[in-house]
């Protein structure tokens, strides 16, 4: 019989070398070598937390806090390094997702077939 | 290069032949195919929805509601066939929680080295 666990291993290698995985890899890289980029991201990073927070406690947004989130909004836009990378989270995580409802299609028939 | 996708689909594979699957698999049928068992599971589902739904929209709570939220529990505990359907259930999700946790290493990899 098949393992499961083997073909769980065979699949993350080939996650692993595959085309977007290797480019987020190296956009990754290229956000953390260069000091502006990665002082961008980690505030844009920043800012969102911090303003998902304040959504889910419910507190009120201040035309600062919108502000401050356009501007770093803007900034990263403007970086071809951060936006590189965005494009190649987006990717992946596209790629994940098909991949999941690939592995999932018998539990999704099983479940479907007696509805 | 290895395709991704083959690898989804050998892993799809491998999970449908996995011990956890047939098992969910089997207990689902004896549930449907056992007219007590399919009555009560489906009831059990739906007061389970309607609770959440009262919850996601902050309706109130009323005492006939927990009361009967309580009896389906305890009938579905009762019952053989759902008792190992939902102990099937969680040991194929404890199982693709597994899978997961494997396929998703080099991403894990790559955000935690850069911290």
């Amino acid at each position: 019989m098949v393992n499961v666990y083997d073909q769980a291993n065979a699949l993350e290698s080939a996650l692993r070398q595959s085309e977007e995985f290797k480019a987020l890899e190296s956009f990754y890289k290229a956000v953390n070598e260069n000091e502006d980029s990665k002082k961008l991201f980690d505030e844009f990073r920043e800012v969102q937390m911090e303003l998902q927070l304040k959504q889910m406690q419910g507190e009120e947004m201040l035309d600062s806090d919108i502000e401050r989130a356009q501007q770093t909004a803007q900034s990263v836009e403007e970086d071809e390094n951060i936006k590189q990378l965005m494009e190649a989270e987006q990717k992946l995580s596209m790629l994940i997702q098909d991949l999941n409802r690939v592995i999932m299609k018998p539990i999704e028939e099983l479940y479907k077939v007696n509805e």
